[in-house]
C-alpha cells in the first residue's frame, strides 16, 4: 500500500497593513487587522512533506534537516493536534471506511528555499506549508479560510500565506478566535502588474523578536491603543479599495505610511524597539525622493514605490514591473552589490546592473554611497499565488520516514 | 555721559516633555506644553550685549561677530520691536523723565560659548539672552513670565530659557498667546544634584530642520493628535510632581518615554523624520541596561540615568550626580574618546576617565564598541540658573557700538 504522504509548498508574504500586537497570547488573536500581499514561490517558499504512519511512534518535525522538539501545548503541537481534530470530525466521523490517520503519528520535513542569514521571516510560510500539507495528507474538505485558522495558532502572519494575491487578516472580536482569519482581497491575478524587490540589510546588532517585542508596545505604548481604534481600520478599508481599483499611488502612500507607523509604535515602547537602522533610513530617503520625482506634475503625479520593514532592517519595496528597473539602478547606485544581481525577469541583459544610475532630476544628496555589503543581497519577486500541492517527486521524507535531503 | 548698554548671558534648555507641532507658527504657540531643565551656564551660555543709541542709523545684530540680517516681519524684528514697545508702555509712558530708548536704534551683539558643530540648539539661548538683554538696557520691571512671551516668538523653546531649575511652558489656549508662557515648576536650589551629560554625536545626514519638520507632522501625522491630546497632559502633571518630590526614578521614566514618543510621532511623518542614528540607538541601549541593572531589587530597584533626544542625534543624559561617574566610565567604554575628558566636576583625577568601566552585572553585548569618533565629544553639566545680568567689562561691543570680539 502507498504510505500517507503529501508535499505542499507555501508562500512567503509581506505585509503592508501591520500586525502588531495580540489580544490573546496562545490563540494568537492580533489587536487589529492586518494586509499583506504573497510573494512569488517560484522565488522564495517553504516546502513541507507530512506522512502519517501507524508504525510511527510519535509526532516528529525537522525543519531544514534538523529536528525541532515538538513540545507539549506549544505552537507546532497546537497545529498538528488541531489537524489531527480536523480529520477526524470532517473526514472520519463522516466516512467509516476512511482510514482513521487522526490516531496515527505524523513525521513532518519542512525547508526553506532561502537563507535563514537573508533575515526573512520564514515563519509564516513555514507554518503555511504545514497546514497545507496536514490538509493535503488528510484530504481535508476545507477551504483556506479555514485552514488560516489553524496555521493563525503557529504564527500569526502565517494565516496570510494561505491564500495568494492581496490578503487580509480581519483580527475579529470572538474570544474563540474563531472569525481571526485570512480572506483573499483579490488573487494575485487581479493585479499580477506588483513586484517586489526585497533589500536585505546587515545588520550587527540582535534584534527583539516580534513575539516578545509586541507584547512590551501592548503593555506600554500609549499611541498604540489609538493606531488600533482609530488608524487602522480606515487604513484596512483604504488599501482594500485601492488594490481593487489598482491604484498604485494609494497603494503606496498607505503601504508606506503604515510601516513607519509600526516602527513609531515600536520606539514608543519602553524599553523603546528598533528594527530599522542606519541603512534602512538611507533607502527610505532614496525611495521618498524617487517619489518626489515621482510625485511632480510633469512626470505624472503619482508614486512609482513603496517601502515597508517588518521586524528587522530589511527593505521590501513593491512596484509595479515597469519600474522595477530604475528602481533596482537606484539602490544599486547607493548600496553596491558584492555579488552580481541575480536578474529573474531579464530587465538588465548580458551587462548586469552595472553601478546604478539615477532618474532624471533626483537629488543624489538624499543619502551618501554605502560601503559594498550594507545590503547585501536584492532579491526581485512578484505577487503570487497560494499554497501548492506538489507531486511525490518532491517528497522530502524518505521511504524510511526521515528527511530525504539535509540542509 | 555713559552708554545706553547692557550685557546678560541666558542658558541653553533640554526638555523632558518635547514641543513638537505649533497651533500658531506666526506667534509660535505650541500644540502642547513642555517642560525643560535648564542647564548652567558656567558650562554653556548665550552672551548678548545691546546698546540703544539715537547716532545708530538702524537696528543691527551679530552674531558670533557675523552680521545677520534683520528681516522685516521676520522672529528678530518682532522681538526688537515687541521689547520697544514694552519699553514705552512699562517706562517711557509713566516716567516723563525716563530717555525715550523705544525711539532709538539698537546694536546688538550675540556669542555663544559652545561651538555650532556641537549640534547643540542655540536658537533657545540665544533669543532668551537677547531678549533678558534688550530688558535690562530698557530697565523694564517685567518677570521672567513676561519676558517669555517675547523671547517665545523669536524661538518657541527660548521662553523656557527665561528660568532657571525646572521649566514649563505652558501651551495656552488664548489666539492671542498671552498665557503661552514660561513659569517655573522648581528652582535649580530645590534639586541642585541633577546633572547631565551631552553626547555630541557625529552624524552625516543634514536633519530636517525643527521649524519645517514640526509642521510636517502636524498635517500628516495620525497619531500626534492623540499625543497631544490624551498623552502630554498627564506626563506634565507627572513629571512636575516627580520634580517637586524629587523622585528621579519616576523623572527619568517620563522623560525617556517622552522623548522616544516625540521621536516616534517624527517617524509617523510623511515623510519619515529620523533624527536619531545608530550612535544615538546605541547609547539608548546601553543607558536602558544601566537601568535594567539598577531596577533589580538587590540595586535598590531604580532607575540611574535618564536619556532624552532633540531634534539631532546627540544624547543628553540626565542623572543624579553620584551616577555621573559610572555614566562617563559606561559611555566612554562603548565610544572611545579622541580627545580627554573634559572633567569640570573632578570626577576621574588625574588619571582621567580612562577606557571606560561597566558596572557588575551589566551586559556588554547590548552595544558594539563604536570607532572613536562616532561619539565626538562629552560635556558634564548640571542644572543651572536663569539668564545673568554680566558687568561692563564682559561687554560685546565697544565704544563705537561695533562687536569688540570676533568669532
Amino acid at each position: 500500500m502507498a504510505p500517507y504522504i503529501a508535499t505542499t509548498s507555501a508562500p512567503v508574504n509581506i505585509a503592508c497593513i501591520k500586525y502588531w500586537g495580540k489580544r490573546d497570547t496562545k490563540l494568537i488573536l492580533p489587536t487589529n487587522s492586518s494586509l499583506s500581499v504573497t510573494l512569488d514561490q517560484d522565488h522564495l517558499r517553504s516546502t513541507t512533506t507530512s506522512r502519517a504512519d501507524s508504525a510511527f511512534e510519535k509526532d516528529r518535525l525537522w525543519l531544514n534537516g534538523v529536528e525541532e522538539d515538538i513540545k507539549p501545548g506549544g505552537r507546532m503541537s497546537t497545529c498538528i493536534a488541531e489537524m489531527k481534530r480536523l480529520r477526524k470530525e470532517l473526514v472520519e466521523d463522516v466516512d467509516a471506511s476512511a482510514p482513521a490517520l487522526s490516531t496515527f503519528a505524523v513525521h513532518i520535513a519542512s525547508y526553506n528555499n532561502f537563507p535563514t542569514a537573508a533575515g526573512l521571516a520564514s515563519s509564516a510560510s513555514g507554518f503555511a506549508a504545514l497546514t497545507a500539507s496536514l490538509a493535503a495528507l488528510y484530504a481535508l474538505p476545507c477551504p483556506p479560510t479555514a485552514l488560516s485558522l489553524i496555521a493563525r495558532q503557529g504564527s500569526g502572519s502565517a494565516c496570510r500565506s494561505l491564500y495568494g494575491g492581496f490578503v487580509a487578516w480581519n483580527a475579529g472580536t470572538l474570544p474563540s478566535g474563531l472569525d481571526s482569519h485570512a480572506v483573499q482581497v483579490a488573487p494575485e491575478t487581479h493585479w499580477p502588474d506588483i513586484h517586489a524587490l526585497i533589500c536585505v540589510v546587515s545588520d550587527t546588532k540582535k534584534g527583539t523578536s516580534s513575539t516578545s517585542g509586541m507584547q512590551r508596545t501592548v503593555e506600554t505604548s500609549s499611541l498604540l491603543q489609538h493606531r488600533i481604534k482609530n488608524v487602522v481600520p480606515q487604513r484596512m478599508k483604504d488599501i482594500s479599495a485601492a488594490i481593487l481599483a489598482r491604484d498604485f499611488d494609494r497603494f503606496a502612500e498607505i503601504t508606506m505610511a503604515d510601516s513607519n507607523q509600526f516602527h513609531a509604535v515600536a520606539l514608543d515602547t519602553s524599553p523603546p524597539i528598533f528594527y530599522m537602522n542606519d541603512v534602512s533610513r538611507a533607502i527610505i530617503a532614496v525611495v521618498e525622493e524617487y517619489n518626489r520625482v515621482a510625485l511632480l506634475p510633469e512626470n505624472g503625479g503619482k508614486r512609482k514605490a513603496a517601502y515597508t520593514y517588518d521586524a528587522g532592517p530589511n527593505a521590501v519595496i513593491y512596484a509595479p514591473a515597469a519600474n522595477m528597473k530604475e528602481i533596482i539602478s537606484m539602490i544599486v547606485r547607493y548600496f553596491p552589490q558584492q555579488d552580481a544581481f541575480k536578474d529573474p525577469f531579464g530587465l538588465f541583459g548580458a551587462a548586469g546592473a552595472g553601478t546604478g544610475a539615477l532618474v532624471s532630476g533626483f537629488n543624489a544628496d538624499v543619502a551618501k554611497i554605502w560601503e559594498a555589503g550594507a545590503v547585501k543581497g536584492l532579491i526581485h519577486t512578484r505577487v503570487g499565488g497560494g499554497p501548492r500541492v506538489l507531486s511525490s517527486e518532491e517528497s522530502l521524507l524518505g521511504e524510511n520516514g526521515l528527511p530525504s535531503k539535509t540542509a
